[in-house]
């Protein structure tokens, strides 16, 4: 068991602790000593893009099945151990890793602990549990396809990593969800769960001591805590996912086209990724950004218009996404791509600068007053980074970006091929010209 | 200008005081020493329920159009000021209040105060910004109507409500909208939007005197603070609003049918509200909730179920959401009738009893850690009550409720007559046999 302090805090706040235990299982706790609840998150280094083609739905629904049963605790126990105590449990299945969470009054920190450890540890995955829960995931996945602003992000990742696993839904499709047996999830489960590859990252009014204490009672029970102090590294590849250029057209009778018009972004290890956020506020990160402004407040042709990053460990995306009547769309597309290759041409104003560092300070100071994004924050840290920059390091790199280094990054990102996704009543309607 | 003490808070935390104004506004604050940022919120007592039916609509594109410009500064103007600070701004309608709203870091409260009391007092609302501005509503409407979830909820108000103002749909319709003219919307602001109707309300580490001092320093320039202190009371009734019971279906090719099932609740000043909190908590407020046990933990017929309440001047709703693929709707409909006449018939167990307050009792006070739902908790109970529980008055009422009140409450409220929404494939599929 070793301990390092993280980072130091200040008057006891903010004080970031890690404790790496026997097999690999890493602690990181984050002091917040003015707070009543606390955040709890387990947090599993494995994505729906780890997943064989013929799998692919699997890490979701062994996150649904988890809730289903241990054998001390059945799902209606589970749920109820935290919702009586005014709690709340839940997780969610991203690309990379997947996080099972709680957040609770602080005296209720043992009860959070103990139930996240059984689930993740114990659960018994049975044949009848993955009966009923499949037609919950079946309904997960019809729900979201009657969402077209799900939809069209979906199909902005398929159109630009293709047929690799970062580029399929993370829910899977009805097929691959109805192929899934018992034994290949159960054996999913025992493959990858193990303690060096999770993370335990608690926030609140905690001593770290104490949540290393239950950590340890937790997840000796299911007898998981041996083998060497020593943990998986950070993902820094994954299977090839060479981007495309493309275009994806979903004809669908919807009110709204929905678009997402965008290339590969960057990872989430590039230097340059602040460079980047204070592009992407500019452009399109607010109602002050040059998108809003353009397409909502002086066309009036969108309700909802903006640009976004998302970042992987070899790769990432940049999208600009609006929604807007079908009859409207080559005039956003139109503003879209003259507002990329006006900033490629003269990169931003410094007012824009100084307005895209202040807005990415003031998001990042501003979202991480609860409890529960601090728990993020150190728990996928941990997780996906070699090192934890403090909020005052991070708040440095945003400060230190120049005006060249952001044209730059436009000049890189903004001149690789595009890719456009496009829902609507548009029938074989020809996009290609929008992207050439 | 008179000011009070709400309540006295503890070690200076928690501390909430009013101040009324000439003209009747009011400011109220709540101290929390600990945070970095403030929330501010301008809550106005007017909603889509006060419109006549030619005007539907006219609340929401006000607000809209509230952020358009102002004779100091135009839309770009609005919204950079506090984003270029990292800060949010951004505005709600509901049926009975409006609320225009920021989250800044506490240094930046001046401009925060500032740019809403600008907004709120003194926008322009020109001919020009209507015009682009009904566009900007009109895709909205259509967002809107391509999220079935959505829809369902507002087919259900008008199902149980029928075309009276607190049935119709606050965005209003393409035709109202199209039909609304820049002086109809410029009259009803000049009209509402008065000081003895507006409440100021702010949460964070702040001192009182010192935000109504800003507060004064921003209406006076809009020559808005004159005449007597004295403000408009709580709205204790409305435009007529019969509760009926029907059925509505909307046919629609969606992939899961999404139904509301439900009937009249309680106004938000009936006593019994507490013993409907822990009716609802235990029939539908959780995954440990009956419902969500028997549709989705039993049964696997949907991903997401739930029970809810909300609460008006002089009514309320109380209603169960499903959305499930089509062919499972009657299942579902009958597990809901079958649960909600299984707690008629037997009441509640001792241990749901137990589990309903304390999710209640903990989603109150984690609910309320952040300075926004502070904000937000003092600032329209200002508007809609005629006095402020403490938070430990709101947990010790829920503690009071008994095993009887709740059995009282499930016998009044379910055997109300019920109504239906539907919106699925179903055709001319006839459900009047799920509400018989």
């Amino acid at each position: 068991m070793i301990t390092t302090t993280l980072h130091p805090g200040r008057d006891g706040a903010g004080v970031v602790k890690r404790t790496v235990l026997p097999g690999g299982l890493r602690v990181v706790t984050e002091t917040m000593p003015t707070v009543r609840s606390v955040a709890v998150g387990m947090w599993v280094g494995i994505g729906s893009r780890d997943e064989a083609p013929e799998h692919m739905g699997a890490t979701h629904f062994l996150e649904h099945l988890l809730f289903k049963g241990t054998p001390t605790r059945d799902a209606m126990e589970i749920s109820a151990s935290v919702e009586g105590i005014g709690g709340e449990i839940n997780a969610f299945t991203a690309k990379e890793y997947t996080c099972y969470y709680a957040r609770v009054l602080d005296e209720d920190l043992p009860i959070a602990v103990d139930v996240l450890a059984d689930v993740v540890t114990s659960s018994l995955v049975t044949e009848d549990d993955v009966e009923s829960e499949r037609g919950v995931i079946l309904e997960e996945i019809a729900m979201h396809d009657d969402d077209p602003s799900d939809v069209v992000h979906e199909q902005f990742a398929a159109a630009l990593y293709g047929d690799s696993p970062i580029g399929r839904p993370i829910l899977g499709t009805v097929e691959s969800i109805n192929a899934l047996g018992r034994d290949r999830i159960a054996e999913y489960y025992h493959r990858y769960y193990r303690p060096l590859r999770t993370v335990v990252s608690v926030a609140g009014n905690v001593r770290h001591e104490e949540v290393v204490e239950l950590v340890m009672r937790a997840y000796e029970r299911s007898g998981a805590l041996t083998g060497p102090v020593d943990y998986a590294p950070p993902r820094t590849s994954g299977p090839g996912a060479p981007a495309r250029s493309g275009v994806r057209v979903l004809d669908r009778p919807t009110e709204q086209a929905n678009l997402v018009l965008g290339t590969t972004g960057m990872s989430r290890t590039d230097d340059r990724r602040f460079a980047l956020g204070v592009l992407n506020a500019a452009l399109g990160g607010g109602m002050s950004s040059r998108l809003f402004q353009e397409i909502r407040e002086k066309r009036g042709l969108a309700y909802s218009a903006y640009s976004y990053t998302s970042a992987y460990a070899d790769t990432g995306q940049f999208g600009i996404y609006v929604g807007c009547l079908p009859s409207k769309i080559d005039d956003v597309l139109k503003i879209c791509r003259d507002e990329v290759a006006r900033v490629v041409a003269d990169g931003l104003t410094e007012d824009e600068i100084v307005r895209g560092k202040g807005q990415m300070r003031g998001g990042l100071v501003l979202g991480l007053e609860d409890t529960g994004s601090r728990m993020s924050r150190i728990g996928k840290n941990e997780l996906v980074y070699e090192e934890l920059l403090s909020v005052d390091e991070v708040l440095a790199r945003i400060e230190a970006v120049t005006a060249d280094e952001i044209a730059g990054v436009a000049a890189d990102v903004f001149n690789r091929p595009l890719t456009l996704a496009v829902i609507g009543p548009y029938g074989d309607k020809d996009f290609s010209g929008a992207i050439a």
